[in-house]
């Protein structure tokens, strides 16, 4: 038995998130089945290093998976990426050691959300963008995005009914970068974010970029552990998963 | 009656073109059909710079057209907006001398392509990039695309059986650009292009661009005005108009 990791981008318009479920279409499941058919009908599973919720997209998802003998890399990242949908590629593929669990091993993780500012939505970026023509108060936004730096409870950014108890998460970076004329790319990195963190606090953040918040509301909403104190849930199109960086080497032994 | 300039952007995705036709679903029978009911049913026919071939991109067609009564630009701007489909969208309106028309004001035009030269393809732009992994001559596409620069008889380019006879025209710049690690977008500007001509210059540099011909190429195609020798016509989901300048003032009188 061989463990491969892939990293893997997808389009997530057309699918239910990444892991299988009941009904909807799901990353995991069409993966599984190219796996499939390429080792002759036997059934291989993969593992993702977390979900990523229905319509959020991916350019650097890292899964696992095992197979019963060991195959040429390259020739399987080919493979697997020309027999993928269109809405999947598979960027590489790496033999690694039995350790190695893309969702167990300690990472860290970079998402990526991307503003439209435009009067204008662009309908070439719209399935990718957010479109928020006003974000006049942008300096402002800035200044509260670096507010959520650090080792915090996030419990008023999680969706409220979570069953996860322990709420404290430590984000490392968050950039706010003008890119074009029309286009703002907010940029979080940490070592694991709860359900729907990232959304809401982009959410946050826009309500602080429209000039209808102050910087500080950020401060506050962490210090009340208050969900009913944070933005709205930024929609999923925006967000992309785009890098997992695992702290151990996990080339095999 | 007042005459309108607008800026119009498009997803050349679900389009046959922009042009009317018997079959398929065009940008222009779109934007009449708006026109039309914010016309209280009035036909308003619209005239763009020129055509985009089915699939082809815009983020910057002009378009014009005549209303029987004066609106407010942006009012009128933002109505066509938001009541177009969700791949048009309406960049910006102003009201113009009579004397202005889209297509015959003389003008001077920029189409881009994108190119994906990463080994896998990227989900996320697969729409509006097209994939070329193998790209190692680049330096020699580079020198490929300055050949094109100037005033020639582009016969050796545009799709043959075109009915226009005078194929003369003036490239004033090309530029070749890397983006990112894994893009390279190719401008090209001009006072009009033949027929599928952007897209064959295109097709002959990746020819270039993969190591499969000399940038001296360019020159043999134009000298013997012959398509016959050179590249295919590049897929026209990687073009983009981007802008359309006029050389008047094109502000009313």
């Amino acid at each position: 038995m061989i463990r491969y990791k892939a990293i893997i981008a997808y389009d997530g318009t057309d699918f239910s998130g990444f892991q299988i479920q009941d009904n909807g279409r799901t990353v995991q499941e069409e993966l599984e089945r190219v796996l499939m058919k390429l080792s002759s009908g036997q059934e291989i599973k993969i593992h993702g290093s977390g979900r990523t919720d229905s319509g959020v997209h991916a350019l650097g998802q890292v899964i696992h998976f095992d197979l019963p003998h060991a195959r040429d890399p390259e020739k399987l990242r080919f493979a697997l990426d020309t027999q993928s949908p269109c809405d999947i590629n598979i960027l590489s593929v790496t033999a690694v050691s039995d350790a190695f669990h893309s969702r167990f091993n300690p990472h860290h993780k970079t998402y990526r959300y991307h503003l439209t500012t435009s009067r204008a939505a662009n309908p070439l970026t719209r399935r990718t963008s957010f479109h928020v023509p006003k974000l006049d108060a942008y300096d402002e936004m800035v200044a509260g995005a670096n507010l959520l730096v650090g080792t915090h409870d996030f419990t008023g950014f999680t969706a409220s009914g979570t069953t996860i108890e322990y709420k404290v998460r430590t984000i490392t970076d968050v950039t706010v970068e003008r890119k074009n004329e029309d286009e703002v790319v907010i940029s979080f990195s940490g070592n694991g974010f709860l359900y729907k963190q990232v959304r809401n606090m982009v959410g946050t953040l826009i309500k602080i970029g429209s000039g209808k918040w102050p910087a500080r509301r950020i401060t506050e909403i962490i210090k009340a552990e208050n969900r009913d104190l944070a933005g709205p849930t930024a929609p999923a199109h925006g967000l992309c998963l785009v890098e997992v960086i695992y702290r151990d080497d996990v080339s095999p032994e």
